[in-house]
């Protein structure tokens, strides 16, 4: 399957190690790793399960008490009620439970619609014998669904639809509008939905998040994607999870079987301790901040400018004057000044933009602003 | 994707499940898990890196200490070198490291060679769009793999072969004659070779295991899997890996990084730790002594027999008589008596057989024959 792409993050992120190796200070504004360390009862949980013994196989599905307390979740969260029993999975990581639902769900010659930009929803969708079809999300209105084109983009060889909020690259949270027409869609033309809601709890100001499971018609078709590696700081556990219909959830979880067996058993305790208290809001607080920050140093770099981001760790903006293209600016940018950044065109056909993960100090984000505009000056 | 099965292992561990919640009291030797805690050293490596923060995404590689430990252990135990740089990747369990190699190398409308019986790689192989074809492993020659049917298996069409070993379910362990005859059928035909060791370490009395890679010609076509899950009694902590040669390993890494970004963090540390000692050994003197007494056990049983398994942690012993069909005696045993064991034809075409996992205390063992003795007489 030589079709598969290396995934364009990960070739800035070894140009980084390469350079860092030669002493060069590097920013790293490239990966959507929350930096801080995780919240110490959560290590604290996973010492105990250590101590307790809890080192062999889970269920397929992961252990009960997990299960048990996600299903909580999502009913308080959003209104849905998945069956702990046989609709939540948990998944080693939440790229496990993408990769697994496209995998099941997905028919060899059939189309899946996922947005443009988006994350690397399409080298899957690919391995899965599809094709991944693009649906535009518009700069003009903070990069929501361009709802016109994807209908017109829907056919009888479509098969599933991926909608991605809070949203990486861009930040924007889907509002109730555009969100009630993505569900018209899907359930006009009998899709199925995955939707990833990795950044749920990453939101700012007034926005909101709302599942789109919990929309009339959308339980029975929709496969609702989250996880603790975002909110929690928990990157490196590896412990994600889905819920879906028991249907559904069946196929997946025959998949499932052969891909990692089970989420990390001691990561899982871990888990169950962060989705028992609100552990999350320091470190909103600081992505807020930061948030604030990269819009306000953005505004003063000329031809730089981007919708302000509603939720997630990005922000998309357009490369700054006299560049325009996005691959060009982000390698001269990373050789010249050691700052590293995303190309748009990694995350879709958009090759005017780049994507910047804020996931860094407040004294990095300066530097790194202080670096491009410097730069910009140079050219 | 709907021809995924479910695991035949699984239905089995499914009605243990039920069983058990009905206050049955159920013997079991269905599943192949160490049953030992993990040395407390791993578990100590495992705090320490809770407490020093190694909470994050790792490489997709795996974190460089680790590749470099594995790099030295398949250099001393095997004989074979692969960079630690870019010929070693880490994965959430040796399932993993199996899914994606499947995945990454198999190109739809093509022939994989799979063992008869074996573990589970007959539905991974049909989600990449291949064909599973098994040769058969002879019970008179102690399951060596019969190399003239092979041979007349290989067509056009066949890319891939998968050898395992020691062999689960059988216990066999392959020997160099048979190894080298598969060698030269894979070199004469250009195939890839996957070969999956991740019962290396157990092995017993006079057997010794020889990696497929380590033959003149090998190395350049071979994927070796291996991993801490079955040695050191941590499934549960999802760590296994691969050595491949860069142009394999770039193949199998554009894959990887969609299913599970990397594997767990702080249990790459454990299995740090795991593979600087000899730790295993306390391990596999507890299994000798199991198995002894399992073969012991079954040549009482009228009709029972099995070659003495010479590694791995089974047995595959044909059905007591009356019994002429290892699914009605699994069902029967299970339901009569609580003894749980997995039927032979969920490994592959021999419905006589049945495997005995004896991943459990000598105590249940016995428990477990006294019952399938009394059954036996019943009947």
């Amino acid at each position: 399957m030589t079709e598969i792409p290396y995934s364009g993050i990960r070739e800035i992120f070894s140009e980084c190690n390469r350079l860092e190796r030669n002493g060069e200070d590097i920013v790293h504004l490239e990966i959507g790793r929350p930096d801080f360390d995780t919240p110490s009862p959560i290590k604290q949980a996973a010492k105990s399960a250590i101590d307790e013994g809890h080192v062999h196989y889970t269920s397929n599905y992961g252990i009960q008490p997990l299960r048990d307390r996600i299903s909580a979740k999502f009913e308080t969260d959003s209104g849905i009620s998945y069956d702990p029993e046989d609709e939540i999975i948990v998944t080693a990581g939440a790229s496990e439970a993408v990769f697994v639902s496209i995998m099941s769900m997905v028919d060899p010659g059939t189309e899946v619609l996922i947005p443009d930009p988006c994350w690397t929803y399409a080298p899957t969708v690919r391995a899965a014998g599809g094709t991944p079809v693009r649906y535009p999300l518009d700069p003009e209105s903070g990069f929501q669904p361009n709802i016109e084109v994807l209908d017109s983009l829907i056919n009888d060889d479509t098969s599933l639809l991926i909608l991605n909020s809070p949203h990486n690259p861009t930040g924007s949270v889907i509002d109730d509008d555009h969100l009630r027409a993505v569900r018209d869609l899907v359930v006009e033309n009998d899709l199925i939905a995955v939707s990833d809601e990795i950044y749920e709890k990453i939101i700012y100001g007034g926005a909101k998040h709302r599942s789109l499971a919990s929309l009339d018609g959308m339980y029975e078709r929709t496969i609702t994607i989250n996880g603790v590696s975002k909110a929690y700081s928990m990157t490196g556990w590896r412990v994600g999870y889905l819920g879906a219909p028991k249907a559904l959830a069946d196929e997946i979880l025959r998949m499932r079987q052969y891909t990692t067996t089970c989420a990390p058993s001691i990561s899982q305790y871990a888990a169950l301790r962060a989705l028992e208290g609100d552990l999350f809001e320091p470190l909103v607080e600081a992505f807020a901040d930061r948030r604030a920050l990269v819009c306000e140093r953005i505004e003063d770099v000329p031809g730089m400018t981007a919708p302000t981001p509603e939720g997630a760790i990005y922000v998309y903006p357009t490369v700054p004057e006299p560049s325009t293209d996005g691959r060009e600016f982000v390698w001269s940018l990373l050789h010249d000044t050691g700052v590293a950044l995303v190309p748009g065109d990694v995350f879709g056909s958009n090759s005017s933009r780049v994507r910047i993960a804020y996931s860094n100090s407040l004294d990095r984000i300066n530097t790194a602003f202080d670096r491009i505009e410097a730069w910009v000056e140079n050219q």
